[in-house]
């Protein structure tokens, strides 16, 4: 089963592709929104930025890295001068245009500077750059985000928000903006309001922020969830609400619950740490094992273990130790290296191990390449019995809707049965919660086929918004070779 | 209470200043080295080094920073090429020196070169170095490790052994040695054993490591625990061993099983993590109180709140949550982000503490600076009452044996009773396990202050070994200042 | 005369500000364009980049420094694969979205990617930009030369060269291009052939470059010029030329000839080299001198003060000797430092100055910074008088077609007599080249003010082309506003 | 003759190997020493320090690259506090010990810091080396300039004064040393005076350096040559001077004047650059040839060719063209790129040499590489015949005394006769100045086989230092084996 080797930077988990700040009205905004992307920072590693406006004048710093490098310099944060600031964390993609791609993406229109920064995916901006395009318009970056600019800029409206608004009508997918003026900071929410964005208050600062750990960090109030369909703007006169949109079915990305957001986080009015012990206890009902020990999989196999261990009465055990010192770079995996894979990061802990019979507890199986290494290092510490439980559901289809998922072909979940993975990962037992399972610790009933409240696509295929570009590119589309063509 | 300001960069912790590593007979020696060192790299993180032989000819390569960058480029790895290596991790000092003192330490004797690395601190250093700069030694790093260089020079032994011997004879202090001729590897640990070295093996190779957490990342095996006063050498005939010191009395650090040493570790003897929890779980005993939550300070406080949360029966939740991404350098510390201060690496998780009765667990309260910050942000997310409980004696007295303690004024417990430190640290009760219950967690009786069996002066002032150089310096001594006279 | 102080890095020249390179049909042709770009280093050292394009694809490569730096990686001229290339050196601006401002510029259209390198500076860029950005286009850099792809972008006809054209018949100014799609390489000059470009032959291939130095260095045959107003594509088919523009006067910048290009280059069919040569002997002529010695301002003023020797008969002598060591970086210009300033560059020769009457030959006088220091410098050298000769009319006027000027109030001929400059800069004697001295030298009569032959407006203020935008920019134009507002 | 194929970086001349400054009672001590020391870059590229000291502390900043790099930095100037400092440029070794070598080396003594920087090269290095490390020396470097310091750190005397004089009776060799303590700086020159070393003042300010192009750079005044076999130093009390060693003959190197020293700078009361034109003018006597153009090899050939027209009539052309662009790094040698070779740094001005008959002038040929390069160049554009004539005479054996030059074999002068090299570079004709023609060019007559008055053992073979180290190593001396060995 050679598709399940690894390597040690692999860690198998699906990618939330980006974290969005913004604020109004504070006398040092550069400095919150850096402190704010800095709690987001797990939302996007590879590319920050940060863009501020002063008197309609408009200065930003987007560099690849984390967010505390990328803002460390004093000369930078002074350069950042203004009342208000957005931000962006980014999973960044690689090649020789990279920092074109790094948002806030900013653009001067005749009404003066536009800045965007947008986590979520929009999945007819191929269709619509084709069209802009063959009406004159001219591609930087290979962002999907570029094609809002280009239809601002081409729209009959004429003030931003009518601009914005009428931009947005045009796009499908899913988008959590932030967007800045010179008069004005907005906030929006696709009308099925996949991604989050949460409102927020310091003083009399507004803010904006993916998750509300963002605001913990500079002593903000948390206000409420933008709604789905909402755009919020803040200007002189304060905070506005307007929902130009046609209504539609909520459907908030649920893995945000398993994954991608923060534990010490309130997303759509849940604590995410919560969610992940109300996972872990249904899973503990779903499918209980006699044994000695819970021992997640540091750091995310922690809350959902918490919950496992205190439903089934099992003692919680640290029985995976993570070394957080590994960085960027690391020496060169050669075989030797490659071999020990995943114990530059993680290593069993025997005492606790040996003789023992084990509940693993993981997030999630992507490919499942880190999951047969961790197995086999329980294993070889004396583990007497494995039993993997995972608290989501297999994930058997790819995400188009703003996070990285491997094409999926490579999802174990779409190649074999719960009985075949558990076979290749090796363990004694496996068991996922089921969808139904995850929707009771989500405080409801059983999934509604009809309206599930949810997006919960990477399980059930069931997309919410249609693939208009992935279709085209079905018939020989060529958005891959377009962007693979840009110098 | 300004002096309980902080940093966003201060956790208040003792800080171990050294890791060592060691493998004679492997074909990828250098590799295996990067390895047990990245394994090892709490030990000290501000510096690195490796030293390899081959042939008689010695290679190295010694950075600042962690070890995955230090190793991570091939044309490094490939230059350290032989069947023997030793490295060293650093908790480094600054200035313009610092390159010079990174470990190994390597220097041509006639007998052809030497390397050595050093975990500890030798406490008649400065004594020994005016003696040899008054004999014509140039001495070219600040570390007392180089003291034992020049007494190896000086030596009237001919062999390689004969001088280590008869240096270490006249040198007194803290000290786990690794060395490397071109014809053995030697490990040693001072008659007192204050610091760890253990011994391993992986096929034919021999290895020594501060840890067997070190042994684990290459798949090496535990043999044992090198012995105190014991020096055992490798050579081309096997391992031997050999104690050419008056006995002495064990007095091996317990801190190591507070706060230095990695949970997965097992040092002498004693699985590291288990100790963690039997100091919980007699920390509860000793000063219980109701509670709803018992919430570690993490990472360090995890496996004594485990061990006191089961040992109670009050549920163990993750109440703060770490942000792992904070690197070396970070956004200018302005008045702002000082004033937030410690929310750049923690976070309380309001959703669990609003409302709750909670025990927060930590390992030590140095300067005070950091418990101070963390309790008033737990209340700020609604805690009723804050229970500090910390899982070792107050810590009172400096260390001089390897461990970068502030000055005696600075600790907090040297200034205040427990009360007025609870009072200055804003808790509803704080509570220090006792060194009784320090000993008893240890599998013991209460201390036995004629022979305690450990190191523990960093909470009695009992100083097992005789500060030679401090009494020097009190007396007008001028360590310092030679150093500093350093270009 | 505080206006005249200096610092170490100004020498107080005109600054050439691009230079363009083209191959086509070359297996090697980054690698190529690298040399030819090194050649023509002098013409801008602040940026450079290279486009290639291989099978429909293109690949690039920006960087902000030298040529040699640039290109200097393996890894990086792996990349440039394909066997047609066009290359650039920018005399670039600062700031923060300056790499965007790196040519050549690339831009993906329908019929395919395209990429340009410009050299001059077009006249009604702004205009042009500013309708173009009401009806929509989106601007990315602060350079004139977006302007000419925004126009092909949205140009009515099909063909790349149909484009092209119309889009050039829109702008004015003076431009020397190079640009390449995936079926051709194009170069084109402006109807005054303001800026130079040559054509050459490397074996099967074609070449374009600004100098024929460029030609010179990878072996290549020099062709002829491209003629003013000439468009030359390079295709399967090998080469064509059209003239789709109306004819007019040739005003080839004379400037080129005095310090723009390397002496051994020859443009516009003169040597360089030579032409310098016959100015310094005409200076000779119009204004000479009782001296011992002919001492050149190394590098520029030696070709000039070669011909003023021979001419005059009084013996060359290398009486400022230059240092060549110094960087982009240097000792922060301290007061101490400031006051040595311009001894960092260059050293009087005391041995051969002193007591000596000597005539200084230099190549022009900008704002006059570095002539007194130099001259104070030869003086305290000993020389008993010192007597300046300049090989150009005094520069009285900005230049606006692709060279760095300083506003005209800087200008020390535009503020002063030739009586007043000789006392500021502190010299027994000042004499510049006559206008129609200097038109004698380039081999023909006195000036023909109706069609003089070259431009030199910089020292007649006679601008060939109109000045559209400056014009515009008197009346409150917001060319800078708009650039200064980008983020 | 594939020995003589050229890489671009390859300028075929011998190497200085250092220059030094020192500087004693100037309130910006480390400003002149930066600024000296740039002024002596062309005596060392590859590395550069500075030392200073302040009240008995001592402030160093060692860097690799060239001294406008190395102190650029506000901070790295303003840690240099101190009244005096001394400074040395290095042409340095690679490899992974490289910044200990890096000069001025710095020690701790009994009595204090103490500083030296070194031109030149001892002859019996190695030889002391092996007794002090038997005797338990640790060196730390591998310059032989470490061993005056541990000569310093064992000898009797009990004065700063009294140890260097005791070392300085015990070494052999070429030595121009500027020291510092922290009560005096010292200069001083070998018995034979081979290396140069000036005195000068500015203000109240002593200074010493290598050339007087250091004295101009700072404004200072040139006093006098510190004599052979000379110590001064500089103390509270002002300067003294001593004469501690055995009187001997005066042997500087002859070579300064040939290429070594800058143009600009006396050095033993000769204008290098008259000294330079002289020997032009004796060539063009001793091998005159009928031609139409003399043109110099830049830029080292160029005082010696204007000697040369001057003497024969024929006229001064710029028939070579430098490209000052080159730096350390450039695009890689691929085969094109090898192939073009010297015109990455020189290119033959076609306009003047088409067609014309051309005496060539350059200082030396050492391996030939790049004069074959230079012809061809020379004749591809258009010289009719190609006279090469040399300033020197045919360098024949390696230097000893602190010039890095390639092994005799390596030597064209040292493997062919003059009839020979011409056909192998191929010339026309092929002259070197005689080695009387040399002396006289100096000021005297035929060279004086019992007492020359310089050192000219690279033409001659006539050692007048005895090569002790040198000795050893023909008989299995093991220098080069233990510097390996460094780790």
């Amino acid at each position: 089963m050679d598709e399940l080797t690894t390597n040690p930077y692999d860690d198998d988990k699906l990618k939330e592709e980006c974290g969005v700040f913004g604020i109004w009205g504070h006398s040092d905004a550069a400095a919150m929104a850096a402190l704010g992307l800095h709690a987001l920072q797990h939302r996007g590693q590879e590319a920050t930025g940060i863009v501020t406006t002063e008197e309609g004048r408009f200065h930003a710093h987007r560099a690849l890295g984390h967010v505390g490098d990328a803002f460390a310099s004093q000369t930078v944060m002074a350069g950042l001068r203004g009342h208000a600031a957005i931000g962006h964390n980014r999973y960044a993609t690689t090649g020789d245009t990279i920092l074109r791609n790094v948002q806030p993406l900013f653009a001067d229109f005749d009404f003066g500077g536009f800045a965007i920064g947008h986590n979520g995916n929009l999945t007819n901006a191929y269709m619509l750059r084709k069209q802009l395009v063959r009406r004159g318009a001219l591609f930087q970056s290979t962002t999907d985000t570029e094609t809002i600019l280009h239809l601002m800029a081409t729209a009959r409206g004429g003030s931003v928000l009518d601009r914005v608004v009428e931009t947005l009508r045009q796009v499908e997918g899913a988008y959590s903006l932030v967007c800045l003026s010179k008069d004005m900071m907005i906030g929006v929410r696709d009308p099925n309001g996949v991604r989050p964005l949460a409102l927020g208050k310091v003083g009399e600062a507004w803010v904006l922020a993916s998750e509300s750990c963002a605001f913990d960090i500079i002593g903000a109030d948390f206000v409420r969830d933008v709604e789905p369909g909402e755009l919020v703007y803040v200007d002189g006169h304060g905070l506005h609400s307007v929902k130009p949109f046609a209504p539609a079915s909520n459907r908030f990305c649920i893995f945000e619950y398993i994954y991608f957001a923060r534990p010490d986080s309130v997303v759509e009015t849940r604590s995410v740490y919560e969610a992940r012990k109300r996972i872990g206890a249904e899973l503990s009902k779903e499918s209980n094992v006699d044994a000695d020990l819970v021992v997640p999989v540091p750091d995310s196999g922690v809350p959902a273990a918490v919950g496992y261990a205190a439903a089934s009465g099992i003692p919680f055990e640290l029985g995976i130790i993570r070394n957080h010192y590994i960085g960027r770079t690391f020496i060169e995996p050669t075989d030797h290296i490659r071999h020990f894979g995943v114990k530059l990061k993680h290593n069993a802990n025997r005492a606790i191990l040996d003789g023992k019979r084990v509940v693993l507890v993981d997030d999630s199986i992507v490919r499942g390449t880190t999951s047969k290494k961790i197995v086999e290092m329980v294993r070889a510490a004396g583990a007497k019995e494995v039993h993997m439980r995972i608290s989501s559901p297999p994930t058997a289809h790819s995400c188009f809707y703003g996070i990285d998922t491997p094409e999926q072909e490579k999802l174990l979940a779409h190649r074999y049965s719960v009985e075949e993975m558990a076979k290749l990962i090796g363990v004694d037992s496996l068991a996922f919660i089921s969808i139904d399972g995850l929707y009771r610790a989500m405080g409801g009933e059983a999934r509604d086929p009809v309206s599930p409240g949810f997006c919960d696509a990477c399980f059930t295929g069931d997309y919410p918004i249609a693939l208009v570009d992935r279709e085209m590119q079905g018939n020989g589309g060529g958005l891959s070779r377009l962007w693979e063509a840009r110098a």
